[in-house]
């Protein structure tokens, strides 16, 4: 998508045709940085810290992690190392476990000079097919916007909430939830999206209102208790949002506060989908209330918080009583029976097994 | 309630029998200070400066900024003028309005001489009204928690969740929808309160958890997105809110987002009260989402927030990127039919008129 007019992907490879360039994500919106990596340990580091995060993106990250370290060391020693080190700066990100274990896996079995050649290959693969994942998502949502479009009789623009940032950040390009606005945006259809600030780390003030407002897309940044509101009273004619994880029957673990707005969704009539690549369906998991646990995060994450001085500064402030205890849930499970259906790749899905199974068949049958 | 092991009031006059000093509450949670009022033009300066708020509050401090105004100059002139400039500081607060008028139209009868006394009698009966009413509504409530706990088979403390700051801050003493925890907390059953932080503003994460620190009760601050998932998973016994304004068929004009807590709740069998004295109910009001237009306020509440910087300084940062619109809703509607009751100072009703006329037939009547 865009940024200041240019087209960029999160993640590419530098001119040197080795070293990989990352958009430095801890600073944004206030800030628009690349950082360069050129060795494992400054990936790792990326990954770590957040300058990349969204789990499709740091999957792909890994990847060109194990690229830069067998560039400089491919024998079996350094790849095993390497692949150690990456894993243990998300230890729960699903993607990224796989995504070191497919390079790991493939390039183990080549000769030791082939190897780095071979890593730079697969992470571009990677790349390429969650671009492709994240467009197919887009082309099946945007459906839905054109169609809502079709019901104001072409009035007005399309609106369309969102929760947290699963945007073209949180991906190599184009996004998940926020996919379907970009493919109708370029497509001609009047889009104007909702951005919930999304406390505690506030990604939708910050990331998501960014990358829509560097790509040209309409946008209002509310408080997350204004939805329900705007859905009352019309204002909302479409809700998209992502998963972290999703049952094999539909349930979605997703930014805590989702299920709120999904309840609101219902309570009005209002269509509200989960648009999710299927790698992030787990096929073992049936009821997500029971099955997912849920992260509990650093309360400071809660308790203070981060912006821009008016002199320019990025500064941190306490906002609660010292004294006074913080809770940090960091997920919650919006149940199947409050969604209207699941966007995947391959289309939308009503948020049931019957559903997902119908579209992934190969899944059911194993 | 208690202020570092004290017990105070919002609003008192002060040794020397005539000025007036308030807890300066756009300084808390950081700071806790006391500001003086010896003119009628400091009243309507903290009114409008928000040094004090909360409905019932500023009722009270209206009605002393006018004996403020008498003691100096107690002509009709004078008396119109204060009224004027009083009642300006915040134009859609209906106690204001309300206690100005009383006290106005009783001292207008007397002889000049006697205006200034009887301003400040009517102003510390007011004030007195008020605790008493909240105290009434803090009982009634009290029974809830009482009930809760009876239910756990006493093995826990109760889980209350609270939107907003509807405590002791916001009247003269007690508050309202925290007045049935201070009952039960000073009447030795266990309570815990979930404290919502309530963006934008943030009344919960600064007034309510620093009135309830305290005063000594357990509390734990959490993002606005957070209580779905409490409920979902058994946390929250009891959801207690204050109410702006209530509709004769018990819709409550509540805080933005009390709406979506309301429809967690219910999704969970949790009951949901709104704590309201009975001058917030609007008799006139039938339908609270037809009728009650929703103030929309300044947008750097959302794109800016204040906290303590690390070096004990209060400072305020932008979270928003420059250039992305905001959207500022201040209260948003719960229909009746969401809620388990409403308490009242005389007793809980249903959210029906039939409840709330049972409890209060002198108002049907009219």
């Amino acid at each position: 998508m865009k940024v200041g007019g240019s087209p960029y992907r999160t993640i590419w490879l530098a001119e040197d045709g080795w070293s990989v360039e990352v958009i430095d994500q801890t600073r944004l919106p206030h800030v628009f940085a690349v950082a360069p990596w050129r060795t494992m340990q400054d990936a790792a580091e990326g990954i770590h810290t957040m300058i990349v995060r969204g789990a499709p993106l740091i999957g792909v990250a890994g990847a060109y992690g194990l690229a830069l370290a067998l560039k400089s060391d491919a024998s079996n020693a350094a790849l095993a190392h390497a692949h150690e080190t990456l894993l243990a700066t998300r230890p729960t990100a699903v993607n990224l476990a796989w995504a070191l274990t497919a390079v790991r896996t493939e390039v183990q079995r080549l000769a030791v000079p082939l190897r780095g050649e071979a890593a730079y290959r697969l992470a571009a693969q990677l790349a390429d097919a969650d671009v492709e994942c994240c467009r197919s998502i887009g082309a099946h949502g945007a459906r839905l916007i054109a169609d809502a479009y079709e019901a104001t009789g072409k009035s007005r623009p399309v609106n369309v909430l969102t929760h947290c940032n699963a945007g073209w950040l949180a991906t190599v390009d184009w996004g998940t939830a926020l996919a379907p606005v970009y493919v109708a945006h370029d497509a001609g259809i009047p889009v104007h999206v909702w951005v919930d600030e999304t406390r505690p780390r506030n990604q939708g003030a910050s990331l998501t209102a960014w990358e829509l407002l560097q790509h040209g897309v309409p946008h209002t940044v509310i408080a997350d208790n204004v939805g329900g509101h705007l859905m009352q009273h019309g204002q909302v004619d479409l809700c998209l949002v992502g998963s972290d994880r999703t049952t094999a029957t539909g349930d979605v673990c997703n930014k805590i506060g989702t299920y709120l707005k999904a309840l609101a969704a219902y309570d009005n009539g209002v269509p509200f989908y989960a648009c999710v690549p299927s790698s992030t369906i787990d096929w073992t998991l049936s009821d997500g209330l029971r099955d997912i646990p849920i992260e509990q995060r650093d309360t400071r994450e809660v308790s203070e918080i981060s912006g821009m001085t008016v002199d320019g500064q990025v500064a941190t402030v306490r906002l609660t009583p010292q004294g006074s205890p913080v809770a940090n849930y960091a997920f919650d499970v919006t149940p199947a029976r409050l969604m209207t259906g699941i966007v995947t790749e391959r289309g939308v899905a009503t948020a049931s097994r019957a559903g997902l199974t119908a579209l992934f068949p190969e899944m059911a049958a194993r």
